[in-house]
């Protein structure tokens, strides 16, 4: 199959179309109107096989996922996506194959309202690249440099399942079937947390997704902050696998390190709490204060019940994990 | 090496920094002011190891190349480029190749005024996906599908010696050292034809970058434009080197049938011709006319000297190639 037709079948004129592209594939570039009086968001995130999913991952799923952690990027800053670009490489051009992949993404996309603008394919080692972009109006944007002294810590949704799921794949831990399928969904599914984070805008002093791990996550927001943070791991809110097959200890290690989650992790000054708590919860947004800002600049302390608890591993390196 | 460490150390806080850029490297996403009244340009090209380039290449001269394919098709938009984001998967993080490859990277990133304002670095093998944006004022932009029977065919540059360097390579043509050279810097250093595409506003009807091969990239403005093609083989610009070692014939199947080349092709009505004649040449942009739009919908009709000419190769795919 030639790539031109490959691409023109599976990604032209399916999907979502918004008005405000002028120019979608085809052409040398796509051409966008972003809406007056707001900042374009820009992201990109790339998923290679063997690093960043399994060679049996369902090829739907693989679509979906792809894009989710690229629109997660953009929830993390307020942004609403509206348009992606998508490279993707394969090893042979597979009508099947490539059939369920598009439709897993095409379904993420036409959920959020999300256009394919443009794209590359070619031959090489399974990788899918996509630069993501949305907008947020000037100024409302959120970043990870605005944390202060008292803010409180909230994570959106529960963790540990997308872990738990990887683990049992490498045979690390065992699960029945129902539990490894009802984990795993975390990871081949991950809900972007797009409407949380545009509800967040002016009213968070800083944002993450949960990629590397909470732990990790919440030392970046402390490093670009200038400040520390205190975890209490007991409010740590545990998915629903982990919490049943798990002791508290063991599956909080999956909560607070194994990445992958795609939530949101943000700090909100008093003042804002219980707006932000009353606005989320009526949206049906799961929501958790796991901990405080100090002024101890660069430190993340971490207590279970007030005493001081360890962890068995600490973020997680694409370069170290192989 | 960390990933984090290894993308601050090479990307962040070097090269352009632009005023329009609020935000860059080092958060979940970029943020960027779009000027006004003007649209945004997308587009985005992979280059993957024994696809693209042979793993021998230059690591300066492929940073380099990574980014001029993708300014070449901004330049077809007529659009000014200014800000990108590199998706790089690498076997493994050197620190020499990776100084070398940024090098080139952010060489032609500065002449163009070029922010690199995000991307990702994961492990995998080699890989380089940019997404490049840039603006174009409202309606200005040059498009595929506005060729109108009539309209002159130019070319800017000249063609032949990229596709010569690679059949060199694959060892069906012997060119000595200094030959090889001459012709590889074609390859290697592809010069996008970013002022001639904004010059070209306004003016010309329609317009691509030379990435298929001119004869199946005539071949796309016709289909997109619903209009024929008629070329006269005697006004294509010879590469330097091709034209020195091959006879005439041999020659124009590189120059026409070869891609990777980044010259711009583009169609001007009689009444602009004079105008983007002049305007090019005095910016010292070397230009020739080609051929003449036709309305015999979908052909296009080669001639050299009057007479039909047929060529032994036409155009490139990436899934038939291999």
């Amino acid at each position: 199959m030639q790539e031109f037709e490959l691409i023109s079948h599976f990604f032209k004129g399916r999907g979502v179309a918004r008005k405000d592209v002028s120019l979608s594939i085809g052409d040398d570039a796509a051409l966008i109107n972003v809406p007056e009086n707001c900042q374009l968001a820009v992201t990109t995130d790339t998923l290679v096989e063997g690093v960043h999913f399994f060679n049996d991952i369902d090829p739907k799923a693989l679509g979906y996922r792809s894009l989710a952690v690229n629109l997660s990027d953009l929830a993390a800053m307020g942004a609403e996506p509206a348009w992606i670009s998508v490279a993707l490489t394969l090893p042979k051009a597979e009508a099947q194959w490539l059939e369920q992949f598009t439709q897993g993404m095409h379904e993420i996309a036409e959920y959020y309202n999300v256009q394919i603008v443009g794209g590359d394919t070619t031959q090489g080692p399974l990788t899918i690249s996509i630069c993501a972009k949305g907008f947020v109006p000037n100024g409302c944007a959120l970043t990870r440099s605005g944390a202060k002294n008292g803010d409180w810590i909230f994570v959106t949704g529960s963790l540990g399942d997308a872990g738990l799921a990887i683990d049992s794949k490498y045979g690390k831990v065992t699960l029945t079937e129902p539990q490894f399928n009802a984990a795993n969904k975390a990871f081949d599914f991950p809900t972007p947390q797009v409407a949380a984070g545009q509800m967040l805008r002016c009213k968070a002093t800083s944002c993450i997704d949960i990629s590397d791990g909470l732990i990790a996550d919440i030392g970046h927001i402390c490093q670009m902050s200038g400040v520390g943070a205190k975890l209490f791991a007991e409010n740590i809110p545990l998915a629903a696998t982990v919490k049943a097959v798990l002791p508290q200890e063991h599956a909080l290690n999956y909560a607070l390190t194994y990445g992958d989650e795609y939530q949101l992790l943000f700090t909100v000054p008093e003042e804002h709490r219980t707006t932000v708590e009353m606005t989320l919860k009526q949206y049906g947004v799961e929501l958790s204060c796991v901990g405080q800002i100090t002024n101890h600049v660069g430190s993340v302390e971490l207590t279970l019940n007030g005493k001081p608890f360890t962890l068995e591993q600490a973020g997680f390196e694409h370069f170290n994990d192989k």
